[in-house]
């Protein structure tokens, strides 16, 4: 048996928000979602109850907790519990992010999935 | 409550193999590790019951599963099954590598934090 291996920034997009796209890569019980922000776009304020874990690889990406805006650039990375409402903005240039949720996304699988369609 | 945020490249690192760090974020029920790949180091074959993701960030990863090696650039990620046995080696300029782990790997905390003393 061969696992998965896949170039992530090749996998098929998703929208998640206007000028927000996801390239997912769905495990058993946890996920990468690539994260593309244009410049100026934004997510608004949301929660799930799934864990969320993170990494800027490029620009910027602000996530707002609790109205307090946390700055992130290459390298920083994040824990953002279940159940705690975020939003994010990203810089000038825009950002790239990898994010990690726990467990599965479904609903990111079956947009992802209606997508293809 | 602001969750914890980190610049993952400046967590303290720990030793994974002899030319091999990690600078792991700890999650609920998953975590992050930033491995860091001197040129020429290698993983050892081995197996845990964590499922395990990741991508390459930097350099050439090789993941090789059932005898077969999967040499991986930048971008290029995997999803390992828990109880798959796997080795790892890297390119000549070494290579960056973001792992995932669900659940925890609580042997790596515990290393972590015995590094510490």
């Amino acid at each position: 048996m061969q696992p998965p291996f896949v170039r992530l920034d090749a996998v098929r997009a998703f929208e998640l928000a206007e000028g927000v796209t996801g390239r997912p890569l769905f495990g058993e019980g946890a996920m990468l979602n690539l994260i593309r922000f244009e410049p100026g776009a934004t997510v608004p304020l949301h929660s799930h109850p799934h864990e969320q874990l993170g990494i800027v690889l490029e620009g910027m990406q602000a996530l707002v907790v609790d109205g307090v805006a946390h700055e992130l650039g290459r390298m920083e990375a994040y824990v953002l519990p279940g159940g705690v409402e975020h939003s994010a903005y990203c810089g000038p240039d825009g950002a790239l992010v990898l994010d990690v949720f726990r467990p599965v996304r479904e609903d990111y699988r079956d947009r992802w999935e209606a997508e293809e369609l």
